[in-house]
Order: structure tokens, then sequence, then C-alpha cells
């Protein structure tokens, strides 16, 4: 039997969208890596009382683990370690170690700030950052916010993290290598991932290939198999034990005979990955109208990036593209600033200007105004110039918002640029 | 008593953090809208059992309605609409009204790409997504899933909605409209909410101010007030009925004087708003190194920015911050690339380049790679310019990874362009 784990994210900013829960997905990668399984996560606000209640939902579906992330500031809302002692059952007391480390961090920080270190002035905040339940372990600080675990016993083990991802995920490995944490995470089962990324496909068209893979393949019912379409891509994951590695070749093996090149990748590597890859030794320049600097972005979000990044103009307006890229004002009186010409004429010009080998540009309508019957809101020209002076263009109408369309169209530009450096003029 | 909701967030894809959730945050703020408060959120993988137990504990906690989004698609691994019938205790059946409407957008939706529209053979795809439970309210799809809606009686209300963020919220109005959600959301009690943002705060600063207040301000307790530190900023939300109003009132004037132009905004509006509403008739040029588009893209984010947006330079080699930005390569030899006097010469390249008003660049060592003893990872320079001839440079380490850095020097960079465009040189 699988291990299991549950998390709970606290936090109103959390609850109420104003902040993002970075933590959540990134504790769940890590049990994945563990082997544990994830069950639930459940987020409430600095309300002790939702708190509880979902400590204890966790407790009845018998996890494993709980782990909680926030709540652990000096603000009188965060209230996680005395609600988690409740939880358990213990008395709260101030850990005398863990006090004076806390305030030799906050003496250090405020030496380094160059102001002075009157940490008298917020003893209140360090003793409530220093108190945690009776005989819990605590873990090392990064922040000011310790750790906290407490050892389940018929219960859960609680693991206690502070809210700032950077913070939570430099102290994950001291939390995972305590007593307590360890004792609950042995006797995992072994499991194995495979992902599949598609291009260019549509879920229900995958979906009719799965329902027939699952006449098909013997031992199909054994793999856990997800789909999700997103950000113009869809990703399969199929989750398994390894002797249910051979149905998962199975299916892999019947889905790349259907779709062939539309899967673009089967371990997981990501577009952006490939492309990477492909322009070892080469550069390659952007001209964003529409993306507006989100094809750049995106290309340089990788370490490393700055040996084949050359650069990038941002185009927004008309005279930009002219002056900056040396776009033809004619072509654009003629077939519009949205329009393949003009996109063409834009990595040409993106290309020649950084001395690059390859160049994308993208002018298209991202809403929410701006757009004709001709050329709705959505569409979009990409262009593509390469070394040898030629070029090429195609248009593509992205659904969704402004947001969606200029994020997606940073998937279609990635694309394109793949094809191109493969050698594929298709 | 106020009307309580839970949201239950379906999903493998979402569980295990290889698709960030969009929809809670986004039900959160609709919820917040209707005076709904907001109890629970909580996310589980493709799992009937998992799913049910939610259900279970978000009706023992008492809450007034749920929401769920996702897993109502074709594919095997989309369970919803069945465990919620189960919950309810409700069969199943296929409502033919629903059939023939999602046979019709299928059919349009086949013929506009004009591929064959053979919607035989995807019929198990449509009836599985055309199956409610007997006597639920259906609302429209605008995908192919539609919405179903169980009344609750002695027991929540649920209203189940698709994953797709689009397709969800284009969906909402026509939900909130159906007669058994209107119900269950009647009788709330009014709040009222104040955000305050705060640049150049530490959010331990504002907890030892906010204890301070809760001595001195009559009715404290009645504020939920929620602080959060995030993209260099913080921000702090306080919640009240109307009759807290003055409490609220004392508190903001006490941090007002505290904190004078640390705080940028009483009315929520964000630094990218403001900025914005500064730029009416006026155009803004970027020149980015580090961010390489990050800040053009943030300026372009929201709708009209053409209107003050010119464009940018994304100058990741230096021999680009040279040709396209008229850079003296004798100051990046002199001085190095991250430097306070590059930066400026960047920012007044592009201003000039652009013909703008004003420009801002950035130039920095986002990592992981790269740092100096005197120049570590984290150190970005940001130049200003302004059409006067004059110019202005700052210095910031950043902390946390290379994401960080980029991200939050976007931040540095809107809040100096705030600060120039409202002629504060200091």
């Amino acid at each position: 039997m699988s291990v299991r784990a549950g998390i709970v994210v606290t936090g109103t900013e959390v609850l109420t969208g104003r902040v993002a829960d970075e933590n959540g997905p990134w504790l769940a990668d890590r049990l994945l890596d563990l082997g544990v399984e994830l069950a639930h996560i459940t987020i409430c606000g600095d309300r002790p009382d939702d708190l509880l209640a979902q400590l204890h939902f966790l407790a009845d579906t018998h996890v494993d683990l709980i782990i909680t992330s926030g709540g652990l500031g000096p603000t009188a809302d965060d209230l996680t370690v005395a609600t988690v002692a409740q939880f358990c059952g213990r008395e709260l007391m101030v850990d005398p170690d863990l006090h004076a480390r806390i305030t030799a961090i906050i003496r250090a920080w405020a030496t380094r700030r160059g102001s002075d270190p009157d940490v008298d002035a917020i003893s209140d905040a360090i003793g409530k950052q220093a108190t945690i339940p009776v005989g819990a372990e605590w873990v090392a600080p990064t922040g000011t916010a310790p750790g906290v675990v407490v050892a389940g016993d018929g219960t859960p083990t609680v693991l206690v993290l502070p809210g700032p991802p950077r913070e939570l995920q430099a102290m994950w490995p001291a939390a995972v290598a305590t007593t307590a944490v360890r004792r609950a995470i042995t006797g995992h089962a072994e499991y194995r991932q495979q992902t599949l990324r598609m291009y260019g496909v549509v879920e229900a068209e995958l979906a009719e290939s799965l329902r027939a893979a699952e006449h098909d393949v013997d031992g199909f019912d054994a793999l856990e198999i997800t789909t999700c379409q997103r950000r113009g891509e869809v990703e399969m994951v199929t989750r398994f034990e390894p002797s249910s590695a051979a149905a998962n070749d199975a299916v892999v093996a019947l889905l790349t005979d259907q779709y062939t090149d539309r899967i673009f990748s089967t371990d997981g590597a990501t577009v952006d990955h490939q492309v990477a890859a492909l322009l070892a030794g080469k550069q390659v320049a952007t001209a964003e109208s529409c993306t507006a600097g989100l094809v750049a972005a995106r290309l340089t979000d990788l370490a490393g990036s700055s040996a084949y990044v050359a650069g990038g103009v941002v185009a927004y307006a008309d005279e930009v593209k002219v002056r900056l890229l040396g776009v033809d004002p004619a072509l654009i009186a003629t077939h519009g600033a949205v329009s393949e010409p003009v996109a063409e004429a834009m990595a040409r010009g993106a290309r020649e200007r950084f001395d690059a080998d390859i160049a994308v540009s993208t002018s298209g309508i991202a809403g929410p105004g701006g757009g004709t019957r001709d050329k709705p809101v959505g569409t979009v020209c990409f262009g593509i110039a390469l070394a040898d002076g030629t070029t090429r263009a195609v248009t593509r109408r992205i659904p969704g918002d402004r947001a969606d369309v200029r994020d997606r169209s940073t998937t279609v530009a990635l694309h394109l640029l793949r094809r191109a450096l493969l050698g594929n003029r298709g």
C-alpha cells in the first residue's frame, strides 16, 4: 500500500486569490519524487477553526503525512503553529535554541542593511516565531520562520513549513531528513511516470484514441492516465507501477502511430528545452508586436540562454517596425501591420540587425479591441527568417482573452522555431 | 450569519502541480463580490473516492454552496458529474436538449476548421458530456462541457463547472442566475474591503505597526487584516462590516502617518495601473538586459497600452547594447555591462531611438551563474531617461532565484517609472 499525504496551504491571501499558491504544486512534485501519493490539497484562510477542520479532514482520510505551508510569520494573523499544537494535543513552549538562532538572523540582517539592530523592538515577533509544540522537532529557518515536525502516533505526522516559496524550498531537504518525516514516508510503492507532449492535437481526439487503447491494450486499467490541454499543447501523463511498463509502452506505440510528429516529446522535455538544445552554437533574435517581449522573456527563462539569445525588438508602434526593423512602410500600408508579409519583414529585419542565425516575429491582435471582420481578435501572424535569406510566415487564430492570446502566441512561436531549426519547412 | 462556500478543484494535473489552478482564485473573487464568505478550497486528483471525501468534508463544515471545477471533459478520467450525483443521491440521465446542443457545437467547430463533421465518431464523448443528475439544472456550455447545478435540501447546493478557465468564467453569470444558486446565496452579510499597497516596507515592520494599532484603535478586533509580501511589495487587505469603517479608517491613518509615501496605493490600484494612468499622452520605451522583455510585456499586459508603449529593445548581448542602443563600448569596458553608467546609457539610447518621453532600462545578473564578489547574483542596475536629457540610475540586490530576480526587477522598474512620472527624482 502506498503512503499518502495531504497538503494544507494557509493564508487568506491565497484563499481569496490575491496570491497564487506555488507551494502546493512544488510540494506535489517533491512527494512524487519520494513515491508518496498526494491525495488532497486544501487551502484555508487565516482562521484557526477552518484550519483545524482541514487537519481533521485529512486525518480522517488516513493520510500518513500532512504538510502545511504558511501562517508562520510575525503578524497576528499567522496562527498555524498554535493550531497544529491544538490538533496534536500538545502545549506550546518557547524553544531557547531556536530563539537564539532567530535573534542572530535578525541581527545579521539589520547589520547588512546598515540599520540599527534594535532586536528588542521586535522581541514579540521573535518570541512568537520561536514558539513550538512540546516535543516537536524544528527545522532551521531560511528566513525567520522555522519548520516544525510533530510525529504522529496512529495519527498523521504533521510537517509545518513557512509560506514564502523560497524559504519552504530551501528548508525541504532538512525537513525530509527529520526522524518523524522519514518514518512517515517509509514503505512507499515505486512509481514510474511518462509524459507525452503534443502540439496540434485536440483533447477530444486524444480521448477517442485512449478509448480505443482501452480495448486493445492488455493491462490498460493499471495505468493512471491524465490528459490536459493548456497553452496550445496537450500533455498526457501516465503513472504506473513497474509491472505495467509493457502496457504503457503499448499505449505510447499506438499513439505515436496515430499522431506521428504531432507528439513532439515522449520524455517530458518541453518545447522550451528542445529549442534551447537546437540553438546550441547558434544565435536567435526576436521581433515582437502583440507579444511585446514575452517570446524573448520565454527564451531567456532558462539559465544559460545568454549563449544563444542575441536580443530582440519590441515593435509595438508601426513606425518602430519601420525604423528599428526596416519594414517597408508600403507593406504595412498595403497589407496592414497584422499580415504575413509584415511578419516576414519583421523577422528578416531582426535577423539582420542582430546578426542572428534565425529570428522569429509576432504581429497580431491580442484584444480586447482592434479586431475586424477579416482579422478578429486572436489573429496572430508569425514570421521566421533564416540565415540563408529565406523567410516564411503563418497565421493562427488563437482563442481566449488578451492574456491567453499573448501567452499562447509564445507557444506557437516556440514550435515554429523548433520546426525551422529541425529543418522542417512544412 | 454570512453565507459560506467551498470550492473543489479537480484534476490530477492540478493536484500534481503540472497546471497552476486559476479557477480557485477567480471564483474566490466572484464570491467576495457576492458577499459570500469562502471557507475552503480543496484540490483533488481524478479519483472519485478523494472527490467524494472532499464533498462530504465541505458538507460537514455546513457550507451553503459547493462549487466544483474540472472533470467534465470527454476523457475517462473526467468523473465529476457521476461523483456529484452519487454525493447527492441522484441517478444519472442523458438530457436530450443538452445532447442536441453539444452536437450542434461540435458540428459548428468541425465546419469552421474545414474538417469532416464526423459527429458519430465521437458520439460516446458527446453522450458522456450530456449526462447529468436527475432533476439538476444545466448551464449552457461555452466549450462542450455544460455546467450542472444540484439544489441542496438541508445539504449544500452543488454547482459543477468545467475546468478550462475561459469556459468557467464565461459560464459564471448564467450559473449564478440559476434558481438553486440564487437561493443558496441569499441572505448574505455585507462586507467592505480596503487594500493598501506598500513598496519599501518589510512585513515584520508592518507587523509591529499593527500590534501598536491593536492597542490604540477601538474596534481593531472586528477588522480581518491580512498582510502579504510578494513581488517586492507588501499588500495589506482589511475586510470588515460597515459598522467597523471608523476603525479601519483609524488604522489606515496610523499607517499613513508612519509610512507616508511608502504606501503607494490605498484604493487597491496596482503600480501597473498607476503607471498606465501617468503615461496618458506620453510614450514609454524599454531597454532590457536581464529582464529580456518582461518589463515591456508587463507594460503591455493592460488593454489600451498601445497608446503609450512605443516599444523596446532586448539587449542581451553586449554588442547589441552598443549597436542598437548606442551604448559607448568604453563604458562597458570600464564599468561592466551591469553598472549604473551602462544602465543610464541604455535608457538614454532607448528613449532616443523610440522618440519616447521616458525610458527605463535593466541590466543585472539573474543567475544562477555570472555572479562575482562585487556583483553577486541578484545585482540589478536600473536606468531612467527623460525627455529633458537627464538620466538617473539605481542598483538593487534582489533576493531569490533566476525567475524571482527577473520578476521582481519588473516591479522595481515600474516603481522607478512611477516616481519619475510623478516628478520625484529622489
